[in-house]
Protein backbone atom coordinates (compact mmCIF):
# COMPACT_ATOMS: atom_id res chain seq x y z
CA UNK A 1 0.00 0.00 0.00
CA UNK A 2 3.04 2.76 -0.55
CA UNK A 3 1.26 3.53 -3.60
CA UNK A 4 -0.99 6.40 -2.26
CA UNK A 5 0.82 8.46 0.55
CA UNK A 6 0.56 7.87 4.36
CA UNK A 7 -2.23 10.45 4.44
CA UNK A 8 -4.54 9.42 1.93
CA UNK A 9 -4.14 5.49 3.71
CA UNK A 10 -5.30 7.42 6.33
CA UNK A 11 -8.19 9.11 5.10
CA UNK A 12 -9.34 6.00 3.19
CA UNK A 13 -8.77 3.96 5.98
CA UNK A 14 -10.75 6.37 8.07
CA UNK A 15 -13.65 6.35 5.89
CA UNK A 16 -14.43 2.80 5.36
CA UNK A 17 -14.85 2.36 9.01
CA UNK A 18 -18.16 4.27 8.24
CA UNK A 19 -20.80 1.76 7.87
CA UNK A 20 -22.01 0.81 4.20
CA UNK A 21 -19.04 2.19 2.95
CA UNK A 22 -15.84 0.04 2.04
CA UNK A 23 -12.71 -0.24 0.72
CA UNK A 24 -13.78 0.67 -3.12
CA UNK A 25 -16.31 3.49 -1.36
CA UNK A 26 -13.61 4.93 0.89
CA UNK A 27 -11.34 5.40 -2.17
CA UNK A 28 -13.84 7.23 -4.39
CA UNK A 29 -14.46 9.24 -1.37
CA UNK A 30 -11.27 9.78 -0.24
CA UNK A 31 -10.02 11.40 -4.05
CA UNK A 32 -13.26 13.20 -4.34
CA UNK A 33 -12.66 15.17 -1.44
CA UNK A 34 -8.74 15.65 -2.02
CA UNK A 35 -10.37 17.08 -5.60
CA UNK A 36 -12.73 19.43 -3.13
CA UNK A 37 -11.59 23.14 -2.76
CA UNK A 38 -10.00 23.69 0.73
CA UNK A 39 -12.55 25.42 1.74
CA UNK A 40 -15.39 22.96 0.94
CA UNK A 41 -12.77 20.25 2.88
CA UNK A 42 -12.45 22.50 5.87
CA UNK A 43 -16.67 22.64 5.97
CA UNK A 44 -17.07 19.06 6.11
CA UNK A 45 -14.61 18.45 8.31
CA UNK A 46 -15.85 21.14 10.93
CA UNK A 47 -19.13 20.23 10.65
CA UNK A 48 -18.25 16.50 11.55
CA UNK A 49 -16.59 17.89 14.31
CA UNK A 50 -19.41 20.57 15.37
CA UNK A 51 -21.94 18.25 14.75
CA UNK A 52 -20.66 16.19 17.43
CA UNK A 53 -19.53 18.75 19.75
CA UNK A 54 -22.98 20.74 20.38
CA UNK A 55 -25.47 18.03 19.04
CA UNK A 56 -26.62 16.05 22.57
CA UNK A 57 -29.91 14.63 24.27
CA UNK A 58 -32.93 16.16 24.67
CA UNK A 59 -33.94 16.30 28.47
CA UNK A 60 -37.03 15.35 27.89
CA UNK A 61 -37.57 13.30 24.63
CA UNK A 62 -33.51 12.27 24.17
CA UNK A 63 -33.64 12.90 20.90
CA UNK A 64 -30.71 13.96 19.30
CA UNK A 65 -30.46 18.17 19.36
CA UNK A 66 -28.31 21.08 19.68
CA UNK A 67 -30.82 22.45 22.48
CA UNK A 68 -31.91 21.77 26.01
CA UNK A 69 -35.20 20.98 24.79
CA UNK A 70 -36.08 19.76 21.07
CA UNK A 71 -37.99 21.72 18.92
CA UNK A 72 -40.83 19.32 18.88
CA UNK A 73 -41.22 19.12 22.86
CA UNK A 74 -40.37 22.68 23.26
CA UNK A 75 -43.75 23.20 20.64
CA UNK A 76 -46.67 24.26 22.46
CA UNK A 77 -49.00 22.71 19.42
CA UNK A 78 -47.69 19.88 19.59
CA UNK A 79 -49.62 17.20 22.10
CA UNK A 80 -47.77 16.66 25.31
CA UNK A 81 -49.85 13.91 26.72
CA UNK A 82 -49.11 11.64 23.80
CA UNK A 83 -45.93 10.00 23.60
CA UNK A 84 -44.53 7.74 20.62
CA UNK A 85 -41.85 5.38 21.56
CA UNK A 86 -39.10 4.97 18.34
CA UNK A 87 -35.71 3.22 18.79
CA UNK A 88 -33.63 5.87 17.08
CA UNK A 89 -33.58 9.73 16.26
CA UNK A 90 -34.02 8.34 12.22
CA UNK A 91 -37.41 6.56 13.36
CA UNK A 92 -38.27 10.18 14.69
CA UNK A 93 -37.40 11.82 11.47
CA UNK A 94 -39.32 9.46 9.44
CA UNK A 95 -42.62 10.00 11.80
CA UNK A 96 -41.96 13.85 11.27
CA UNK A 97 -41.96 13.90 7.40
CA UNK A 98 -45.67 12.39 7.17
CA UNK A 99 -46.30 15.81 8.66
CA UNK A 100 -49.31 14.19 9.96
CA UNK A 101 -48.66 13.25 14.11
CA UNK A 102 -49.06 15.96 16.48
CA UNK A 103 -48.00 14.19 19.79
CA UNK A 104 -44.32 13.90 21.26
CA UNK A 105 -41.72 11.18 21.42
CA UNK A 106 -39.58 9.25 23.35
CA UNK A 107 -36.32 8.31 21.85
CA UNK A 108 -34.92 4.51 23.55
CA UNK A 109 -31.34 5.17 21.59
CA UNK A 110 -31.96 0.88 21.15
CA UNK A 111 -34.01 -1.69 21.60
CA UNK A 112 -33.89 -5.02 23.55
CA UNK A 113 -31.73 -7.50 22.10
CA UNK A 114 -30.64 -10.37 24.35
CA UNK A 115 -28.97 -11.66 21.21
CA UNK A 116 -26.53 -8.22 21.38
CA UNK A 117 -26.62 -7.94 25.11
CA UNK A 118 -28.75 -5.04 25.48
CA UNK A 119 -31.51 -4.88 28.10
CA UNK A 120 -34.02 -2.97 29.47
CA UNK A 121 -31.19 -1.12 31.68
CA UNK A 122 -28.88 -0.24 28.10
CA UNK A 123 -32.10 2.13 26.45
CA UNK A 124 -33.83 5.12 28.28
CA UNK A 125 -37.00 2.97 29.45
CA UNK A 126 -36.39 4.48 33.04
CA UNK A 127 -36.86 7.88 31.04
CA UNK A 128 -39.96 6.96 29.26
CA UNK A 129 -41.12 5.39 32.86
CA UNK A 130 -40.30 8.83 34.76
CA UNK A 131 -42.17 10.57 32.16
CA UNK A 132 -45.58 9.12 32.66
CA UNK A 133 -45.95 11.07 35.55
CA UNK A 134 -47.54 13.76 33.98
CA UNK A 135 -50.81 12.39 33.14
CA UNK A 136 -49.77 10.79 29.61
CA UNK A 137 -52.93 10.16 27.72
CA UNK A 138 -51.60 7.44 25.33
CA UNK A 139 -47.70 5.82 24.62
CA UNK A 140 -47.37 5.02 20.92
CA UNK A 141 -45.07 2.13 20.60
CA UNK A 142 -43.57 2.88 17.59
CA UNK A 143 -40.65 0.22 17.72
CA UNK A 144 -39.25 -1.45 14.82
CA UNK A 145 -41.07 -4.96 13.58
CA UNK A 146 -37.82 -6.80 14.04
CA UNK A 147 -37.22 -9.68 16.69
CA UNK A 148 -35.59 -6.78 19.00
CA UNK A 149 -38.36 -4.23 18.55
CA UNK A 150 -41.37 -6.13 19.21
CA UNK A 151 -39.68 -7.80 22.46
CA UNK A 152 -38.97 -4.08 23.29
CA UNK A 153 -42.37 -2.95 22.38
CA UNK A 154 -44.06 -6.33 24.56
CA UNK A 155 -41.64 -5.69 27.18
CA UNK A 156 -42.65 -1.62 27.22
CA UNK A 157 -46.01 -2.93 26.91
CA UNK A 158 -46.46 -5.12 30.14
CA UNK A 159 -44.36 -2.50 32.26
CA UNK A 160 -47.26 0.15 31.45
CA UNK A 161 -50.18 -1.41 31.60
CA UNK A 162 -50.29 -1.30 35.67
CA UNK A 163 -50.04 2.20 35.55
CA UNK A 164 -53.46 2.66 33.72
CA UNK A 165 -51.76 4.67 30.46
CA UNK A 166 -53.39 3.38 27.69
CA UNK A 167 -50.39 1.83 25.49
CA UNK A 168 -50.78 1.13 21.32
CA UNK A 169 -48.93 -0.22 18.57
CA UNK A 170 -48.22 1.09 15.52
CA UNK A 171 -50.17 -1.72 12.99
CA UNK A 172 -47.99 -4.19 11.03
CA UNK A 173 -48.80 -4.80 7.53
CA UNK A 174 -48.37 -4.78 3.36
CA UNK A 175 -46.78 -1.95 2.68
CA UNK A 176 -48.56 0.63 0.52
CA UNK A 177 -47.51 -0.27 -2.99
CA UNK A 178 -45.90 -3.15 -2.21
CA UNK A 179 -46.55 -6.48 -4.13
CA UNK A 180 -47.69 -9.46 -2.20
CA UNK A 181 -45.56 -11.41 -4.20
CA UNK A 182 -42.92 -10.42 -2.80
CA UNK A 183 -43.87 -9.94 0.87
CA UNK A 184 -42.32 -12.14 3.61
CA UNK A 185 -44.81 -14.65 5.14
CA UNK A 186 -44.68 -12.82 8.34
CA UNK A 187 -45.33 -9.89 6.98
CA UNK A 188 -48.80 -11.48 4.96
CA UNK A 189 -49.81 -13.16 8.45
CA UNK A 190 -49.71 -10.02 10.00
CA UNK A 191 -51.64 -8.38 7.74
CA UNK A 192 -54.08 -10.48 7.68
CA UNK A 193 -54.05 -10.64 11.61
CA UNK A 194 -54.47 -7.42 11.57
CA UNK A 195 -57.67 -6.75 9.38
CA UNK A 196 -59.90 -3.82 9.34
CA UNK A 197 -63.67 -3.99 8.49
CA UNK A 198 -64.23 -1.90 5.40
CA UNK B 1 -36.57 19.76 8.39
CA UNK B 2 -36.29 20.73 12.46
CA UNK B 3 -37.12 17.65 14.22
CA UNK B 4 -33.17 17.77 13.73
CA UNK B 5 -30.57 20.28 15.06
CA UNK B 6 -28.99 22.60 12.85
CA UNK B 7 -25.89 20.84 13.42
CA UNK B 8 -27.23 17.34 12.00
CA UNK B 9 -28.95 18.92 9.35
CA UNK B 10 -25.36 20.54 8.40
CA UNK B 11 -23.86 17.57 8.83
CA UNK B 12 -26.33 15.29 6.61
CA UNK B 13 -25.97 18.22 3.62
CA UNK B 14 -22.63 18.36 3.65
CA UNK B 15 -22.79 14.29 3.88
CA UNK B 16 -24.92 13.91 1.11
CA UNK B 17 -22.79 16.51 -1.24
CA UNK B 18 -20.61 13.20 -1.55
CA UNK B 19 -20.39 11.04 -4.22
CA UNK B 20 -22.88 7.66 -4.34
CA UNK B 21 -23.97 8.81 -0.80
CA UNK B 22 -27.91 9.98 -1.34
CA UNK B 23 -29.97 11.24 1.33
CA UNK B 24 -30.72 8.15 3.48
CA UNK B 25 -26.79 6.95 3.73
CA UNK B 26 -25.68 10.56 4.81
CA UNK B 27 -28.82 10.50 7.52
CA UNK B 28 -27.55 7.11 8.39
CA UNK B 29 -24.12 8.13 8.71
CA UNK B 30 -24.46 11.64 10.02
CA UNK B 31 -25.84 9.30 13.13
CA UNK B 32 -23.16 7.19 12.64
CA UNK B 33 -20.68 9.69 13.35
CA UNK B 34 -22.50 11.38 16.76
CA UNK B 35 -22.64 7.31 18.54
CA UNK B 36 -19.12 7.44 17.60
CA UNK B 37 -16.05 8.51 20.59
CA UNK B 38 -15.10 12.23 20.79
CA UNK B 39 -11.75 10.73 19.95
CA UNK B 40 -12.56 8.65 16.90
CA UNK B 41 -14.54 11.63 15.01
CA UNK B 42 -11.61 13.85 15.64
CA UNK B 43 -9.68 11.48 13.97
CA UNK B 44 -11.88 11.33 11.10
CA UNK B 45 -12.35 15.22 10.82
CA UNK B 46 -8.88 15.88 11.05
CA UNK B 47 -7.84 13.15 8.50
CA UNK B 48 -9.92 14.83 5.83
CA UNK B 49 -8.14 18.28 6.54
CA UNK B 50 -4.83 16.69 6.78
CA UNK B 51 -5.32 14.69 3.49
CA UNK B 52 -6.48 17.34 1.86
CA UNK B 53 -3.68 20.08 3.00
CA UNK B 54 -0.39 17.94 2.94
CA UNK B 55 -1.28 15.91 -0.10
CA UNK B 56 -0.06 17.32 -3.71
CA UNK B 57 1.46 16.11 -6.83
CA UNK B 58 4.31 13.89 -7.30
CA UNK B 59 6.86 16.55 -9.67
CA UNK B 60 7.81 13.69 -12.31
CA UNK B 61 4.82 11.03 -12.18
CA UNK B 62 2.23 13.61 -10.74
CA UNK B 63 0.09 11.07 -8.75
CA UNK B 64 -1.48 12.51 -5.23
CA UNK B 65 1.53 11.82 -2.48
CA UNK B 66 2.74 13.45 0.42
CA UNK B 67 6.61 13.89 -0.62
CA UNK B 68 8.16 15.63 -3.46
CA UNK B 69 8.20 12.42 -5.54
CA UNK B 70 6.17 9.93 -5.06
CA UNK B 71 7.90 6.45 -3.41
CA UNK B 72 7.34 4.82 -6.98
CA UNK B 73 8.92 7.16 -9.36
CA UNK B 74 11.66 7.26 -6.49
CA UNK B 75 12.26 3.17 -6.10
CA UNK B 76 15.54 2.21 -7.99
CA UNK B 77 14.13 -0.97 -8.66
CA UNK B 78 11.41 0.50 -10.79
CA UNK B 79 12.09 0.62 -14.72
CA UNK B 80 12.44 4.74 -14.83
CA UNK B 81 12.29 3.77 -19.15
CA UNK B 82 9.10 2.36 -19.18
CA UNK B 83 5.67 4.90 -18.04
CA UNK B 84 2.39 3.80 -18.13
CA UNK B 85 -0.46 6.77 -18.69
CA UNK B 86 -3.40 6.12 -16.71
CA UNK B 87 -6.49 8.52 -15.76
CA UNK B 88 -5.96 8.95 -12.31
CA UNK B 89 -4.42 7.69 -9.05
CA UNK B 90 -6.62 4.98 -8.85
CA UNK B 91 -6.17 3.09 -11.68
CA UNK B 92 -2.54 3.42 -10.96
CA UNK B 93 -3.10 1.67 -7.32
CA UNK B 94 -5.43 -1.01 -9.47
CA UNK B 95 -2.14 -1.92 -11.65
CA UNK B 96 0.15 -1.67 -8.19
CA UNK B 97 -2.16 -4.36 -6.33
CA UNK B 98 -1.50 -6.82 -9.20
CA UNK B 99 2.24 -6.41 -7.86
CA UNK B 100 3.61 -7.14 -11.47
CA UNK B 101 4.23 -4.00 -13.18
CA UNK B 102 7.57 -2.90 -12.89
CA UNK B 103 7.62 0.46 -14.72
CA UNK B 104 6.28 3.91 -13.41
CA UNK B 105 3.41 5.69 -14.10
CA UNK B 106 2.07 9.22 -15.23
CA UNK B 107 -1.19 10.14 -14.35
CA UNK B 108 -3.13 12.68 -16.61
CA UNK B 109 -6.14 13.53 -13.75
CA UNK B 110 -8.71 12.93 -16.68
CA UNK B 111 -9.26 12.22 -20.04
CA UNK B 112 -10.04 13.94 -23.30
CA UNK B 113 -13.88 14.79 -23.23
CA UNK B 114 -15.57 16.98 -25.79
CA UNK B 115 -18.83 16.45 -24.14
CA UNK B 116 -17.36 17.87 -20.43
CA UNK B 117 -15.07 20.48 -22.51
CA UNK B 118 -11.87 18.67 -21.45
CA UNK B 119 -9.22 19.52 -23.73
CA UNK B 120 -5.87 17.64 -24.26
CA UNK B 121 -4.86 21.00 -22.16
CA UNK B 122 -6.45 20.37 -19.32
CA UNK B 123 -4.81 17.35 -18.63
CA UNK B 124 -1.03 16.14 -17.80
CA UNK B 125 -0.16 15.40 -21.50
CA UNK B 126 2.48 18.51 -21.55
CA UNK B 127 4.11 17.27 -18.59
CA UNK B 128 4.02 13.47 -19.87
CA UNK B 129 5.61 14.80 -23.67
CA UNK B 130 8.22 16.47 -20.74
CA UNK B 131 9.23 13.00 -19.73
CA UNK B 132 9.60 11.59 -23.33
CA UNK B 133 13.08 13.66 -23.60
CA UNK B 134 14.94 11.39 -20.98
CA UNK B 135 15.24 8.20 -23.28
CA UNK B 136 11.66 6.69 -22.63
CA UNK B 137 11.70 3.02 -24.11
CA UNK B 138 8.09 2.51 -24.05
CA UNK B 139 4.46 4.30 -23.03
CA UNK B 140 1.91 2.17 -22.14
CA UNK B 141 -1.47 3.63 -22.11
CA UNK B 142 -3.83 2.19 -20.18
CA UNK B 143 -6.88 4.88 -20.06
CA UNK B 144 -10.02 2.83 -19.07
CA UNK B 145 -12.27 1.80 -22.29
CA UNK B 146 -14.71 4.58 -22.34
CA UNK B 147 -15.18 6.64 -25.39
CA UNK B 148 -13.13 9.55 -23.29
CA UNK B 149 -10.63 6.39 -22.25
CA UNK B 150 -10.16 5.59 -26.26
CA UNK B 151 -10.28 9.21 -27.74
CA UNK B 152 -7.40 10.44 -25.35
CA UNK B 153 -5.24 7.26 -25.95
CA UNK B 154 -5.63 7.79 -29.80
CA UNK B 155 -4.85 10.99 -29.09
CA UNK B 156 -1.68 10.44 -26.72
CA UNK B 157 -0.16 7.45 -29.63
CA UNK B 158 -0.67 10.27 -32.25
CA UNK B 159 1.43 13.02 -30.64
CA UNK B 160 3.91 10.41 -29.44
CA UNK B 161 4.23 8.07 -32.36
CA UNK B 162 6.55 10.74 -34.30
CA UNK B 163 9.39 11.14 -31.68
CA UNK B 164 9.92 7.34 -32.30
CA UNK B 165 9.10 5.94 -28.62
CA UNK B 166 7.01 3.02 -28.79
CA UNK B 167 3.50 3.45 -27.88
CA UNK B 168 1.21 0.65 -26.93
CA UNK B 169 -2.42 -0.33 -25.57
CA UNK B 170 -3.28 -2.44 -22.66
CA UNK B 171 -5.62 -5.32 -24.36
CA UNK B 172 -9.70 -5.18 -23.90
CA UNK B 173 -11.64 -8.28 -24.24
CA UNK B 174 -13.43 -10.04 -21.71
CA UNK B 175 -12.43 -9.58 -18.12
CA UNK B 176 -10.94 -13.27 -17.02
CA UNK B 177 -13.97 -14.92 -14.84
CA UNK B 178 -16.67 -13.35 -17.31
CA UNK B 179 -19.34 -14.93 -18.13
CA UNK B 180 -19.97 -14.14 -22.08
CA UNK B 181 -23.69 -14.34 -21.94
CA UNK B 182 -23.32 -11.16 -19.84
CA UNK B 183 -20.93 -8.93 -21.85
CA UNK B 184 -21.63 -6.37 -23.97
CA UNK B 185 -21.10 -6.67 -27.61
CA UNK B 186 -18.79 -3.94 -28.06
CA UNK B 187 -16.54 -5.75 -25.80
CA UNK B 188 -17.10 -9.13 -27.10
CA UNK B 189 -16.16 -7.70 -30.53
CA UNK B 190 -12.48 -6.31 -28.93
CA UNK B 191 -12.07 -9.91 -27.60
CA UNK B 192 -12.60 -11.04 -30.81
CA UNK B 193 -10.24 -8.24 -32.89
CA UNK B 194 -7.68 -8.78 -30.15
CA UNK B 195 -7.68 -12.62 -30.36
CA UNK B 196 -3.48 -14.13 -29.91
CA UNK B 197 -2.44 -17.91 -31.34
CA UNK B 198 -2.49 -20.61 -28.88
Amino acid sequence: MDYYSRQINKLIEQLSGLPGIGRKSAQRLAFHILNMSVENVKELSSSILEAKENVRYCKKCFTLTDQEVCPICSNPKRDQKQIMVVENTRDLAAYEKTGKYEGVYHVLHGAISPMLGIGPNDIRLKELMQRLQDEIKEVIIATNSSLEGETTAMYISKLIKPTGVVVTRIASGVPVGGDLEYIDEVTLLRALEGRTAL
